[in-house]
């Protein structure tokens, strides 16, 4: 790993977007012996001329890229990848065959109850996995189209999320059980809240105040460290419910005697859970490294959009 | 906030220990005319004297700390701290008032099983935030007592985690039940497991290879980043293994039908988790902030140890 970068978890969004100011310069001084003699006399126009010189060499420095971090870099998208799509792959087959698929209005409610785990995986961590990836990877695109992804994947886990809860709530109202007494319960609805209030807070300030892109961006820069850390926590958030969703699950369909002996679908069980931390591993390692940020020349080439 | 630190978890650990390269620039370039006028000519060594000068007056900015900045970082030390103590006291107060108290080798195997929650909270949330915070937070001593807090207090939470686990090992051989087939036991033997590897790697590699510190300064400054997003990691395994295990908890001793009445003791197990997963979005805010690091410079001072 580089020795400069020791963020675990450092941003998501890309303040480089709004800073004008030449990137800091590496750990290693450039020798004045490696930069050009300095002239016998130095005017102002002269010392800016010399200071872009140096601030161009930095970036240079900056954005070479060996064989070996494209490498890690093409390996780590294809395990999240394999990893968030795998999740919900596996809850829909545990559903199929080991619950009986899905329903909404026929004579079993906990067909009904089904689409409550698959949509609430689907939604706090496929989709919005993918979309914190995305946001934080996509290097080749303008900064305007990862954003729009990165909406385009929250958008998807928007409905997943309502309808997961709306299934679950009208679960409990036929089978006449109570609503909201769980742990799990309380940090699914704090993790609900939370999502919502990102999406209107990030989809009003940064895209809709685009269209006053100039304007807004002191406003826009400023919001970009909450909005990225209540991500995180958002997404944390999401995990902890799932996690105690599954250990409820597991609990209240196979029994604490039968789950003990571990049967096949407790095995399922407990591997979705597994999948879910390795996502969580996955996604916490790719926002710890600087070096799968998008690159932040190419932010600041689309500092108008 | 301010508008350059968006990391919303950046580096638990000094990389600007091992730094000797000035401090970034900020945002705002400091004007030309600001600066005095170039001499009609300038030298190698005027060059370095006036870069000299520049990185310091960048200092004195960096570390420029307003009333308000300090008004937040004594009030969130002070939230962290009440939410810290206060879940290892709640949870003491649940098992006396709730669960009958702690045993051992006494004939209520129950009592024994009832030091499970306690020492991993203790160990997992109480120990280990404590000395997350503290290494990030500590600003007015030297690198070497943080370092050596920091150590302390995991050390404090081995124990802990070491005898809890013993006890719901012993209580579940004493009752017949199974090791190690649920999702929350998984979790946590993932969690124990990096806790110990990180203490191992941490304390020979940024303690103990002090005995020979300029010369394993690179190889410590390597392995920093590692160090700290896999910290991060374990505590999040640890918040995840704590809730599902509450769940668990409440599910076994409530039963469903109990606990979705909301009992008295359901609502305290409830506010147990509410109050982790606090701690968590309290430990996540301080990590996200690069207001609230040592200073860079303070780190600097005491390269040498």
């Amino acid at each position: 790993m580089d020795s400069n970068s020791v963020s675990p978890m450092p941003e998501l969004a890309p303040i480089a977007e709004f800073d004008k100011s030449p990137p800091s310069p590496p750990n290693e001084e450039v020798p004045m012996d490696d930069l050009p003699p300095p002239p016998a006399t130095i005017s102002q126009a002269e010392g800016k001329k010399l200071k872009v010189q140096r601030s161009r060499s930095y970036d240079s420095e900056e954005h070479e890229r060996g064989a070996c971090e494209w490498c890690e870099y093409a390996l780590v998208i294809t395990l999240a990848t394999i990893l968030l799509i795998g999740v919900s792959a596996l809850t829909i087959f545990w559903t199929f065959f080991y619950r009986e698929g899905y329903g909404w209005a026929d004579d079993i409610p906990e067909k009904q109850f089904n689409l409550h785990p698959t949509l609430m995986i689907a939604g706090f961590i496929t989709f919005s996995g993918f979309s914190v990836l995305l946001y934080r990877i996509c290097r080749c695109f303008r900064r305007i189209y990862v954003k729009l992804l990165h909406a385009i994947f929250h958008a998807l886990a928007f409905p997943c999320i309502v309808i997961g809860f709306l299934a679950v709530l009208d679960f409990h109202n036929k089978k006449g059980i109570n609503n909201f007494y769980s742990l799990h319960s309380w940090i699914g609805f704090v993790a609900m809240g939370l999502f919502g209030l990102q999406y209107a807070v990030g989809f009003f300030s940064f895209l809709l105040l685009l269209i006053c892109n100039k304007g807004t961006a002191n406003f826009r820069a400023s919001l970009v460290p909450i909005h990225a850390a209540f991500g995180v926590l958002t997404f944390v958030l999401g995990v902890c419910a799932c996690l105690t969703g599954l250990t409820e699950k597991a609990l209240f369909t196979l029994g604490a005697d039968r789950y003990s002996g571990l049967p096949d679908e407790g095995v399922i069980i407990n591997a979705i859970g597994v999948a879910i931390i390795a996502i969580l591993a996955v996604v916490m390692y790719i926002l710890s490294r600087n070096k799968f940020r998008a690159d932040a020349r190419d932010m600041r080439a689309s500092v108008d959009l």
